[in-house]
């Protein structure tokens, strides 16, 4: 089979088919946003977690990403104690904000079933379980977070595009958290396998295409006023700001927050087009639990308010 | 890179590091099998869950399978019911026995923080939750199930070859339920890039070596006596019975128990070195919710019977 470079975003989506749950899906992101439109609320949709790559149509096999969306599903949480709502696009069984605080297993031991049949919680066993419980109920009274989930890259970008779609219409109220783990390859279905790779045919050769950058079509044509951050991590601490920076010239967005794989939860670096910042815990901060994406979250909500300022006052002029 | 044909065994062993907290599980493992082999009790090695091929040392991408461990959890659940004590060896965070029934998002809906700031359980929103939550209690106030977890193939591999070193000297009292989906291919160490693959290098090419089949060694050398069944899990329906027969013909052990992705979860075929015998759900237990597990169970217990009392008797003569 011939390898071909990389597709373009139009080409990439003809040729991938329209996800599972793609209407209803993007119908409650419509509902969602005409709900707060009217209310003046900042809009930010974050996307969380680590896109499939499958091996086979009937997939057995895929290629996956080590997250588990902790960023995603905190910095959601901040994004709410901030008044924002909050559209969060994730993968499906990963980190989700307020339930991500309590396994299943911390759960069940702090239930217990007393003589008289009745269940009660030892709270003890699940600290903080109040305060997030009423954080929780309230987020959903407020209807201010809606969960959208995903599996495959190609679903995810799918997804993300009607997403965008929905939210252009908002303007420069609507925030872009870009922080899920993308595929740079897939294979297309036209090269994929129908049924499970045998194991009798010897060592394995896979063959992957590079996935079309979508960020250039976002910022230019999807929602060209919102306020957009993405993400890189790298492992290799000597090319990590080059290659943020070369991110930001190339798409013209607002932010990006670059970060290593080992230090992320301590430190990162939020690079613009002026400047670049670093954001890291104090000591104080660790010893208290303080999460590094309040800290985040804090920030890119200021420099939010004064991008809403700045278009605003651009449209005056 | 030249391209090695499949290593063995103990090559393999001795290519893989040894994973993290490798002694500390196979401690557990071994206070755990003491404990029970004092009472008489029958004991089950359940694997569960699929394993992750790393691509990079520092690994941000891995192969990955799609199960999430329904089979092995709710086998553990109704082996746990028939009496057995139960070593749960699960990929992190798949499906545990107990705690999968309740979503986090299931128990926090259905918590509730009352106005005087207690915390009370609505039941209808958890269906069955009290009589699963007094199972999962009598299970850990009686330690019949210990949890012991893995990612990668090498790790699960290490801790497969523990588990029955451990189990061995037990006997045929012992059970080995395969119940995993371990990868076929892997990257050896020696062939991985440290740093994350860069995706400015293009389309990409991913080499991978066939992983040296266990159940050879663990049948012949590591768990001569105990009853062992292993999993054949296909998308293509005509190669399935062949397949299964073949593996069983090749490493001698007790069942296979063979069966298609779609229609798993309603029926499945034992095949043992004299016959084939499917089990089907019922229309009516269906409709009931049985799972499947409880009659694959209910007959491997049965056979396991057979063959201790088979085993003892060889011993007799």
């Amino acid at each position: 089979m011939k390898s071909k470079m990389a597709t373009t975003a139009s080409d990439f989506f003809e040729q991938t088919k329209v996800p599972d749950n793609y209407d209803a899906k993007k119908q409650a992101m419509l509902q969602f946003v005409e709900f707060h439109r009217r209310k003046t609320t900042k809009i930010v949709l974050i996307t969380s977690g680590g896109t499939t790559v499958p091996l086979e149509s009937r997939t057995v096999r895929f290629i996956d990403n080590f997250s588990i969306g902790t960023r995603g599903a905190s910095s959601a949480e901040h994004f709410l104690d901030s008044g924002y709502a909050v559209i969060f696009l994730h993968r499906h069984r990963s980190l989700e904000p307020y339930t991500r605080h309590f396994s299943q297993q911390t759960m069940l031991d702090a239930l217990h079933v007393g003589e008289d049949d009745t269940i009660s919680v030892d709270e003890a066993k699940a600290p903080n379980l109040r305060s997030i419980l009423v954080k929780y109920k309230q987020s959903k009274s407020e209807r201010r977070l809606l969960n959208v989930d995903f599996n495959a890259v190609g679903e995810y970008l799918y997804l993300l595009k009607a997403a965008c779609q929905v939210l252009g219409q908002v303007g420069s109220k609507v925030m872009i958290y870009l922080a899920a783990a993308v595929s740079d390859f897939y294979i297309p279905s036209s090269e994929m396998p129908e049924h499970k790779i045998q194991s009798s045919g010897g060592p394995l050769q896979i063959h992957l295409q590079l996935v079309p950058k979508m960020l250039g079509p976002l910022v230019k044509e999807w929602v060209p006023q919102a306020f957009i951050t993405s993400f890189k991590l790298e492992t290799d601490v000597s090319l990590l700001e080059s290659k943020a920076r070369k991110a930001l010239q190339t798409y013209d967005h607002q932010v990006v927050i670059a970060n290593i794989l080992e230090t992320r939860k301590l430190e990162v670096v939020l690079i613009t087009r002026d400047c670049a910042e670093k954001i890291a815990l104090s000591e104080e901060q660790i010893k208290n639990n303080v999460a590094i994406e309040e800290l985040i979250v804090e920030h890119l909500a200021a420099m939010h308010d004064s991008h809403i300022t700045g278009e605003l006052s651009n449209i005056d002029t």
